[in-house]
């Protein structure tokens, strides 16, 4: 029992097995009926029990697996994308990396293409080695460089291709699981190659939105995802880089001490990059950690460089650059750091806040 | 094909099962992997296509059922609520209506209580007959009569006791199966028997905030669920008189020609009772039908009085009084009203909308 | 002093007035410029300092002088309506009630028609005596009685007529010197009779939205102003006897001890029912008073039943039936019911809080 | 009449002065009421017809007045600022740009402080030459160079200080006028010299805020100012040339044909920097100019950079770097540019949008 209310299990009724209740139990399935009273505990828990359980899978072993498939399994029409999904291992073999998260390595050889398409479900890029392959939304040539993070949101045209010699693979993360449960999905075919094959070091959507706190005058309505589909490392670097100097300096500025974060957000709103998925990163300083901490809600973490370890669900892991952990809904976690260590998370936080079904504990007793 | 986009089937990668390739595919396993490739036709549709069916079950038949279990199954802690849920022959058994929404007739014998518990699930309650259960939310003694909508929002105590010599049955709402996907439901236990064994017409609740427009002094903040927690009869009916006379009189008033609706709605946003669920009640003209529509997002509705049909995806079905209908996500469906026929509807529309899913495809070629 | 700061008057720069200081003065005039050093205590001030001061207008002297205007002046285009507007002694004759509130007593003679126009500025009317009018709203005929609260926001086509015997008076409240001072007024002349000479007992607009939480599914987008036209008096009285009663019974309902009270609100936001104006409706118990409380912005009261008194900037003033009392920002203000006494409110709060400026302070010392 | 509806003039009554309908008025004179008949044409007008008037104040009049200041009249406590305010020639000598605004030049000589205060008053700076002055806003020293957009919202303490051995002369906006017309302003002295004398390139709130989309977890809420208290010229200045730049590829990026134009914003919102204050910078390319355009509400522009013209109510104005034009509501304007032109420009348009007023009529007929 995790939080904190006397542990009590929900019980079902306890019933004699009469040939009159057998009968109308025989009745309800005829019927397609099902008594609440014999699955109860199934159908409320205490707390929330995820079939999803605590993960981590090992970059150094993703990488060569992407390759192999890369040497084997041509990228086209027809699978659309060379992409190998976390299958969280308690759910079943559903390609899921929690219940709502879909978390994929995909990868690209040298001058391959994956072609566009669009889809309902909401999807991003986040890069931990690498670069050469641009990712073109809706005919914009996005570069993707390690430590960016890159939005397709749903219904945008999107396709990848590979610029130089060299293969690439990053990291994909979708709303397929969550989108799925709630039967959502609309998908269409774009162009069998990407729209246009240019190899800018920027894309348009930066040239016009990527300025602190300016909009341009041809933008000004609310959009619900934001139009700044890439957010470029050397930001992000820099803006962790100065929360922990103005720590040093005696100023708020980190979210706990010695731990930087910032959140990728929507500049037409201030909320989250798209209505489904939030995405954050995190940079601790060598020695600290985090509280022990439960959330409503599941997330997936990787490893963008460092080391350290998480406790999750009361075991200790140990991560590398690249490694992905999941961390299904109020699971307890908390992060130790060895080095210095950057991480990336994404969550389902925003579904769980707007439906009203947030709740946090932190454990505050270190 | 019903979105009005080129029917096209989305391909998985055909590839030959090269001892290599199974042998990769072996790797993934082990390693809690998922290709895409070998189902992407899976992971995405062109458009939505539920697991659930459309279905309809009988009042004439599941009163009888739940009259049944009053004889044989009590009601009480473990179990909690004599209630038969509406199992979707398309998911496999799971006591869900649809993917997202939980549906089920509860049954209260003479002077029988269901103990109080609370829950993170939002729930709701209509009643298509009889009177003489009072439903208590967090101690306050509310009355259920026939045509009226009432509300435990999530994490709201809750208990139901029934203050007369006669049985009473209404239908329950919940957001149960989608918030199972979502892993988000807190439960605690309440009171053995109901806080509060009054039996009065009206419930504080609506003493204090059931009046048009008016808002007391002592709640101006907005809540995330409505402080309504009774939509009586009464208002309803002459609601929908009045949009069908207005209509008469030659004024905008009514959704469609003959087609009269009202939203339940939380009085602090002007938005829907609770976050999850939305809410509606329909009137139809005798010889009047709704064009055929498409939307994302499913729904159950219940046949509060007259006769007429449904049509959902193509299949037209009969309908009377206390027959639920379920519609899954994109499936189509008209309504023709033979009588005058008043439905009540409830749907996971608010979650789609939040999130940004919403489509909607109306069929004017009538 | 008033808000608990140190005392303190801002000061101009004290300088030698030179000649060459009076020639650099000299310039900024012909140059169309003003120093701040010279009237900075004029510009800034430690708290607000409302040139309107608190006023009580007594309505057994404002009703003989409307009624004698019935008699001299007769209304139609051209001065457009017979009102009478409160004008604050310390704003130097402007008709305004305050820097931001216009409050004047209208009079219509039988049989008599103010004709239709429409303005940007936002309009309502409270009846404190009478009946027998019907304001027309864009073409709806909205039956005016005593106790109800009347809208006719801005850009909505509006006329007046009475259609029996009888005289009536009443209060007419707008925002125009609030757009006066933001230069946002256009004006339309409409009809030169009200467009519809019915005379229901209930307006269109009622009979579609007039319902405790319900919405017509033909009006489901956010409005700016309340579609209710007519907020009926048998719902207030009716909201604060219960408030009063749950208070009786022992449960919250109440705004303050013995002070009941609700705000008219737009069931399409749960905000004010116009962008501009606040209106309230309060009733306190006999023997019953309030807090002093001072308010960033202005408030009229008007005495709709029983005898009791305001303490306004510490200034004792007796209150009947009808009176009228101007509350000027940041002014301090208290009620003491003699009887149990029932007050209409209305204020420029929505734009002190949309703007940021709010701030309360209330004594607790009682 | 300048909206296309039919020119009327609104008529006040015309009225026999008969004895009784002058005892009538003395009577409505010495119960402080006033007639809304014979005044009718003052309260109403078909349009907005500003007191203010359009107006230039020339950059190379105001700055030797301003250094005459310096001269002449210290600057310390007691006037508070050595700031000269733009007084409009219709307001009656009051020091206000338009009926909303305020519009000053402020100088500050080497090494001299202006003092720490705070008030409810909105304000900002914007500097169209010079350097070496730090405003220092809640202890947070924020550098002021040519081309910055510079935040002290209401209710923050802010100095200035120069720490050169030059003057710094810089446009001061406030939202003064409309304080005072709202009777809403408080103040407090802070300290008598800047609280943190240091001369930092960046301030803490920028190394904190400014960055493209990203969000310190440290302040994931809604503030209902702007977090960035300082918007450098280096990124406006990229995104207009970047803006005319996509237009030159074919991309839609400007406002309109040769016309670039960002907006200040609130990263937490998306909206306006401040609740009163709306900012932009405006780019025209040499040789373009704007549509005709009427708006609710009043502006204040300043020319940055460049040589051009504003045709103002009908009035064709040159214009050079430094000089202040101002707009009062409803008064027609356009741009010409004969260089490429660089514009900043304040209104008061959140106060308009907010509450409801807003309207635009653009004349396409060029």
């Amino acid at each position: 029992m995790t939080d904190g209310s006397p542990e009590e299990q929900i019980q079902n009724a306890e019933l004699d097995q009469t040939p009159e209740l057998l009968e109308l139990y025989t009745q309800f399935a005829s019927h397609h009926l099902s008594p609440l009273w014999t699955q109860t505990s199934d159908v409320l828990s205490v707390h929330p029990r995820s079939k999803a359980v605590p993960f981590v899978w090992r970059w150094n072993e993703l990488y060569p697996l992407a390759e192999r498939s890369g040497e084997l399994v041509p990228v086209g029409r027809g699978g659309e994308r060379r992409a190998i999904a976390l299958a969280n291992p308690g759910l079943g073999g559903a390609p899921y990396a929690t219940t709502t998260l879909w978390a994929a390595i995909q990868y690209l050889g040298p001058h391959e293409t994956a072609p566009e398409h669009r889809h309902s479900q909401n999807a991003f890029r986040f890069v931990v080695e690498g670069e050469g392959v641009w990712t073109v939304v809706n005919g914009d040539p996005v570069a993707m460089r390690r430590g960016d993070f890159l939005l397709t949101p749903g219904w945008n045209f999107h396709g990848h291709h590979n610029d130089t010699d060299r293969p690439m693979a990053w990291l994909d993360g979708l709303d397929v699981p969550f989108a799925s449960s709630i039967d959502i999905g609309f998908f269409e075919f774009g162009s069998e190659r990407v729209t246009d094959e240019a190899s800018p070091a920027l894309s348009r959507a930066e040239r016009l939105w990527a300025y602190p706190g300016l909009r341009p005058l041809s933008g000004l309505g609310e959009t619900q995802n934001s139009p700044i589909h890439a957010y470029r490392w050397e930001y992000t670097d820099q803006a962790l880089t100065e929360q922990l100097a103005l720590e040093d300096e005696g100023f708020p500025a980190t979210f706990g001490p010695g731990h930087a974060g910032i959140r990728y957000s929507n500049p037409t709103t201030g909320g989250d990059v798209m209505p489904t998925i939030r995405a954050e990163f995190h940079r601790l300083r060598a020695g600290t950690s985090t509280p022990t901490t439960n959330e409503v809600g599941s997330s997936v973490w990787q490893v963008f460089d460092g080391s350290g370890a998480m406790v999750v669900d009361g075991e200790r892991r140990e991560l590398d650059r690249g490694d992905v952990v999941v961390v299904p809904s109020w699971i307890s976690w908390s992060i130790e750091a060895e080095s210095q260590l950057d991480l990336f998370r994404f969550s389902d936080a925003p579904v769980i806040e707007r439906l009203g079904f947030a709740r946090t504990r932190v454990e505050h007793t270190r």
